[in-house]
């Protein structure tokens, strides 16, 4: 049996009983370590877990899913992902690749922050399309996340941004010479997203586009969700790009249409919050 | 503190570790039971936890509030909710609540139907707003998420379902009469769904409406999501409407447009898939 389990978004102890029974029990256990990071590192997973984790890159993901399935026919094998196991697109190709192999699979759930994000008071129905906000470079600048965003805020809807993640980046240069030289992590703070997201509103408002969001746009911060230190900020899009929510990982909302009740929970704010970005009415 | 504690979707042991603890370490501990069910009762969750619950209904959590929060500036108190905490209005609520009394609150995440049906192997990313569908009587029949649906699914967007739930439901005769006789609990199956769906297709086509959804429109049921027994199948909407997924609780999808990997995961299935009903290209 292959088991996808979920780790949560804290600490080691965010996993399931059942997930934890389940890793104790395993032949083999893999820690997929690309697509998002726990405030805790693969050392205190192991201490806590008892036993030693394989790290899954993307490189061993996709190109030796064998290894990883390996006697998963007849032994079991957890591949842990942080978060719940199907947030990213390389996890249903590795179901496939089970299901061919005919090797039986079970996914443990946990949360994601794709329903944690709600403990900031937004109700998670009025969320329309999820989007992606990658680093912009020099030369590679998209600005299609603008458009998705302003879909969902045409029908009311808010829109959580997920930040980029860069782990095992090549230099351009070590990347032509074939070095596998790596350069550190990089994740996105809210602050980033804010900036990037203000100059495409800049751009549009030069094209003499409609205006889907403006500086004054109600969006929300969120750093650390889960975790201890989480920190949860509502404030324009201008304020969110000079706050500072600290270290890995962020994620930013930016609103549609607020409910009351959704207001309230955005002006008390939920625990952590630092009290000197107010939440501003004056949202269009 | 109060905390609210996540569930998960399964059984007793899908609480996180963190979550267990702090079960195990309150004065006094609720378990909500009115938005979501286990696929086991209260009993089970006492014998596994090694305590007694206080079973909190809607009229206790909305009425009786304060009970809940008594003491919890200056002990720990737990609220359990099934899923995640963060699915249902109310909780905002008690939220706001114990904010105002002083008394510090935090959260311990857990899976909930919102991130966890991506194991179905449509991408979440690709889902637009969240509806719920309510039993129809012989005079409130509301279409209004068909409109909904069909807003996603002009954006190309999965729509999940979350299916109706009564508990502690009074006849009309006994709401009249004031008397607090409960009718037994009762949850739509995706046959339901699908079928009150497919009127409200029938309704729309003799008014001549552009149709967004048809009788051969690709959706999938899910059943007991998370636990051992769950079934998930993929099939039209006319072929939805005369299948049986068994016991509670159900969720529908109506899909937008599918990716090719997502076509892959809903032919291949998830684990407890029944065959019997094949996923068709021919959507429309």
């Amino acid at each position: 049996m292959l088991y996808f389990i979920g780790l949560g978004l804290g600490d080691a102890k965010d996993i399931t009983v059942k997930g934890l029974e389940i890793v104790k029990q395993c032949s083999r256990v893999y820690l997929e370590a690309y697509t998002s990071i726990l405030t805790v590192g693969k050392d205190a997973l192991e201490d806590y877990y008892g036993r030693e984790l394989i790290l899954a890159d993307r490189d061993m993901v996709e190109q030796e899913a064998d290894e990883i399935l390996k006697g998963a026919d007849v032994s079991d094998v957890a591949f842990l992902v942080v978060g719940d196991p199907f947030g990213a697109t390389t996890h249903s190709d590795l179901v496939l690749r089970a299901v061919n192999a005919g090797i039986q699979y079970r996914v443990i759930h946990n949360a994601s922050i794709m329903n944690a994000v709600g403990c900031c008071g937004l109700q998670l129905y009025n969320f329309g399309e999820t989007v992606s906000i990658v680093f912009w470079t020099d030369t590679w600048r998209p600005e299609s996340f603008y458009d998705k965003i302003k879909k969902n805020r045409d029908l009311g809807m808010h829109t959580l941004c997920l930040l980029d993640i860069k782990v095992k980046e090549q230099s351009m240069e070590n990347l032509m010479r074939g070095r596998k030289i790596y350069e550190p992590p990089r994740f996105m703070t809210v602050s980033q997203a804010a900036e990037q997201l203000l100059e495409i509103v800049q751009n549009r408002r030069e094209r003499g586009d409609d205006l889907a969001i403006s500086e004054e746009t109600i969006c929300v911060g969120l750093a650390r969700v889960g975790a201890e230190d989480q920190v949860i900020l509502a404030g324009t899009l201008r304020q969110l790009a000079s706050c500072d929510l600290g270290g890995p990982l962020h994620s930013m909302i930016v609103t549609g249409h607020l409910h009351p009740l959704e207001v309230d929970m955005l002006q008390i704010g939920c625990p952590g919050r630092n009290p000197c970005i107010k939440y501003s009415y004056q949202d269009g």
